[in-house]
């Protein structure tokens, strides 16, 4: 059987990523490819070290795009910050806790858990108390925005705590990373890792690093070796380094590289605090026409992601059902609950590019005629109303 | 400072990798981004699956492509397969061979290194007499086309060599996949690892894999979690298993992917046979082309890759400003010597769609034209006259 050249569908991507990714920065991909130690190629890296110290807030050297996926990030931060028979305090509230749990096991170091409900932000006061018990803990890690729940953690007020109890900090941004005001240096953040398919439009497959000096310390002065060859920041290094001078380590994804400085490049033109505002507003217009329709979400007001909208699952209703219309009618997609929120919460992203007016409208009224169809009730086009209400209280349309 | 997008040079590229990339696979990468989990992304894994299985020649189920660089995929078959405290048997005649050694240690077993000269093929009888030494060893790991060496070992030998000592087997293919013969089922590989970046003419950065039944056997058996979470092939078996009900694991590298899909097209429409044949045929055009001008080989004629040619560097020249040269003036781009070889041997390459009638005239008049400048001897355009004679006698130019 002889099978073809694949021509994937125009989908519109407002799930909990990757989200749509921009003309530009696919057009970048395609560039044609360089070695990986080529003169001209350096020099993009060391712009690229640049641009993800602006988007990270930080004077971090060693900040850097490992060459895979936001998982791998992950483990590039337990690998190398903790060695086995470490203590280190674990919070959890949705899947990605869970899976710091995991990395912490693996690395032959022992997690202490501190649990809170999915879809609720951590609880500081439990974490105080597990940091209090456990005076030999080396590390606090946390997720900072849950994708599989929406919420975001207060990671200012947990680096301090990590501080007061002489623990390092290990901070999941996957989804938070240009979405949401983050500021590595400000909040002392010691290890972060994030992805480049949620709020920066990139396409998947990288993950974008910082290490505080704190931290570089410690891996330089590991007892035993990173237990990854791949993911050993001592060798890594000395490719992202600085200077000409590189050794070769691994042969870094080229394209994927290109498209990740275009995507800072636009970043760093709009201006990392206008995405933030960017990214808030476009959650507000769509909360309008959510709760004009009698959507309700699952986060407390507060802690809510502006990027990412749990949204509860109306009773009675088919949720496959209408994503399946979703995607195969209007070629939208959003996303499904995880875990223990499968079944009852959609999860609606409004990530980088795709967090923009049109792509509101259409999730709205794409839902409401779907929900409409099952049998759901609500005002017929009073979502719309409610979006142009919002923006003209937010002055982006004239009264 | 205002970083500006990045507009790469156009490079031909002749060293050990990245190879020049299709445009038809460039073109393919920026396609629109699709979700992990949509249902025609899956449709294109499997076919991705049935690809690979082709290109490796293999009926194994576990054939995937890893979502990051090669050097992945080598970890991904040593911490599946080994587990702490086993015995595995390295064959090393360069720098890869050291790298697997690396591996093993990290696992927390034991190498048992069988070293050659770098330049050489592995010593099928020194193989042997460790095998015999050594009843408890559980792998032999093995180059099977040593990229900073251009050389290619006997793997079917080998491989026969490990079942007889009831050894498991991982094969380094990065080089040789698809750019000289290689099969998998009928040499009794159990575990192997390539890149994309060589004779398929793909971008870095993700690596195919293949598993036997009996590897996989093994790594459902393992009495400890494997060590990684994001390489655990029970967890990413689950990802890209067979059916519809696919697991989210980690994000997949989207764009990357119809990269590859669209490589391995490319493959299956020529044949992977006429694909061997064409990386045989123009290396001995490039040969004759650099014995014309009075260069050689480092490598004994039986065991040289065709398409990874380390080239001697003649007496008296400056290699890296000959290299230096190349890129600057004919944004041609071959490789150094790695490791031992060092200053001693250029790496030409000869890979998938570089491999081609045009590159090889580019690379031998740019280098006679350069190392003429340079004091070096050598008839003006005997090169050219020697790459018509050879192509006359394979019939690829009319008399």
């Amino acid at each position: 059987m002889t099978i073809s050249s694949f021509n994937p569908p125009i989908r519109t991507l407002m799930g909990p990523g990757p989200s749509d990714v921009h003309p530009r920065i696919l057009s970048a991909m395609a560039r044609p490819t360089i070695g990986h130690l080529d003169p001209q190629f350096v020099v993009m890296m060391d712009e690229i070290k640049q641009l993800l110290q602006y988007v990270f807030q930080t004077k971090n050297e060693l900040t850097i795009p490992v060459s895979a996926p936001g998982s791998a990030g992950m483990e590039t931060c337990f690998v190398n910050l903790i060695e086995p028979g470490e203590k280190v305090v674990v919070c959890q509230n949705g899947a990605f806790g869970g899976r710091m749990k995991e990395n912490v096991e693996r690395v032959g170091a022992s997690p202490i858990m501190v649990e809170d409900e999915w879809g609720k932000a951590i609880d500081l006061n439990k974490v105080e108390d597990a940091l209090k018990a456990n005076p030999d803990a080396s590390v606090l890690a946390f997720v900072h925005a849950e994708t599989s729940t929406g919420v975001q953690s207060d990671a200012k007020a947990l680096c301090e705590l990590a501080r007061k109890y002489d623990c390092l900090t290990i901070v999941d941004a996957v989804t938070s990373l240009t979405g949401t005001p983050l500021k590595v240096d400000e909040w002392g953040i010691d290890a972060i890792y994030s992805g480049t398919q949620k709020c920066m439009s990139c396409t998947p497959g990288l993950s974008p690093v910082s290490f505080s000096d704190k931290a570089v310390e410690r891996i330089k002065s590991r007892k035993q070796k990173v237990q990854s060859w791949f993911l050993d920041l001592n060798l890594v290094m000395g490719y992202w380094g600085a200077g000409a001078k590189r050794a070769y380590h691994h042969t870094a994804p080229i394209n994927p590289l290109y498209a990740l400085h275009e995507a800072l490049v636009m970043v760093q033109d709009e201006g990392l605090e206008n995405a933030w505002v960017r990214h808030d507003q476009n959650h507000h217009v769509l909360r309008a026409g959510l709760e004009a329709m009698g959507l309700r979400f699952l986060v407390n007001e507060a802690d809510r992601l502006p990027q990412l909208n749990a949204v509860l699952i109306p009773k009675g209703i088919d949720e496959a059902a209408v994503r399946a219309r979703l995607l195969n009618q209007y070629n939208l997609e959003i996303g499904a609950g995880l875990g223990s929120l499968a079944g009852k919460v959609w999860r609606i992203g409004l990530m980088g590019y795709a967090s923009n007016v049109n792509n509101i409208l259409l999730c709205l009224t794409a839902l409401e005629a779907t929900l409409t169809d099952m049998g759901y009730s609500c005002d017929s086009g009073a979502a719309a109303q409610a979006v142009n209400a919002k923006l003209r209280e937010q002055n982006r349309i004239s009264a």
